[in-house]
């Protein structure tokens, strides 16, 4: 099969436990890499330059915009937001799959630019589950829980625009079953002409 | 995930021991099912009817064929052979997963009548080794195993048409390759509108 590194968009609402799952699946999965965002937002406490972000100045983000070095950029709430390219490019040479943990329409940035790359969205196992879910954190009021469960049925509404639904039902078997699908992306026909070469010249 | 049954177009060069795979598969997996192929030729010592073939006379066979009861049917040596389709459907519909075992033509028309299938590939480690295998038989001459090697050379140049190729290094290793394969099928969104729904749905 083939050793080049693989590229998951990695998508779902708000609440789903993308970040769970995928933390799960790192633990296994030393072969695995987090892209990180660049933003020009304010780090909060605790946050490391080039853990949780990349924490850059406006002038930077536009710098790194302008020479096409992110791969998507979005603004929120007055702060801009992108994935910058190189890191990614350099992993996946490595033989690195690379996870982008990203929204929709990002998401849908990248697969444009990138369409060898595989998406997997994280479904709830229903809306009404995902209510319990944020009503269980008790930080928020009903009314920002509502607003937040419309966004997520809009959100999975876009779901068919991925490869692959996952239903994040437990952990585990949600981290078990993003390996599967891994693993068998890379024996996609598609990905393996150099090995059927191989075979063929005895190499 | 969906419920429903796969069907799996599985195809490899003569020798590759394709077979010895999907013995290997099916003993862990009894929600798989084998097609049994029809046949015009007579039954060898110790072939029973319904298991390596179902017996047919060359009538049976003309009539099933008008009737579009084979998906496939091909000639060899002055002999029908085709895959029975009620069977098949019927399977599936319960939800089992129906794999094919079938060189690569037949495989194509398979296909074309039901794109939804998934195309397996099963190759040897290289060609050099197939003509390994082959002669450590001791069953057959240079002059036929070379013929058999040519062969095999022009099915591999077909591998493109499957969706995924399963190099057999080692039989358990493949069977779990195969076995991934089917697992991450049922998690493609494609196959999984009814789910995307109920999730929406509360169902």
């Amino acid at each position: 099969m083939t050793n080049k590194g693989l590229l998951v968009i990695f998508s779902g609402p708000s609440g789903t436990g993308k970040g769970t799952v995928l933390k799960s699946y790192f633990a296994h999965h030393p072969e695995a890499k987090l892209s990180v965002s660049a933003t020009t937002r304010q780090p909060r406490l605790g946050e490391q330059n080039g853990r949780e972000y990349y924490f850059v100045t406006k002038e930077k983000f536009a710098e790194m915009k302008s020479k096409n070095a992110l791969l998507e950029n979005a603004e929120y709430c007055g702060n801009c937001y992108g994935t910058p390219r190189a890191p990614i490019e350099s992993w996946l040479k490595k033989g690195y799959n690379v996870f982008l943990e990203i929204e929709v329409q990002g998401g849908a940035q990248v697969r444009k630019l990138l369409p060898d790359s595989i998406g997997i969205f994280i479904l709830p196992p229903s809306v009404q589950e995902l209510g319990n879910r944020l009503r269980g954190r008790k930080t928020e009021s009903e009314d920002a829980i509502q607003k937040r469960l419309n966004t997520a049925k809009r959100e999975i509404q876009q779901a068919a625009q991925y490869d692959y639904v996952v239903v994040n039902d437990t952990v585990e078997k949600a981290a078990a079953q993003v390996a599967e699908i891994i693993s068998s992306e890379k024996y996609k026909t598609s990905r393996n002409s150099a090995l059927i070469e191989r075979v063929l010249n005895n190499d």
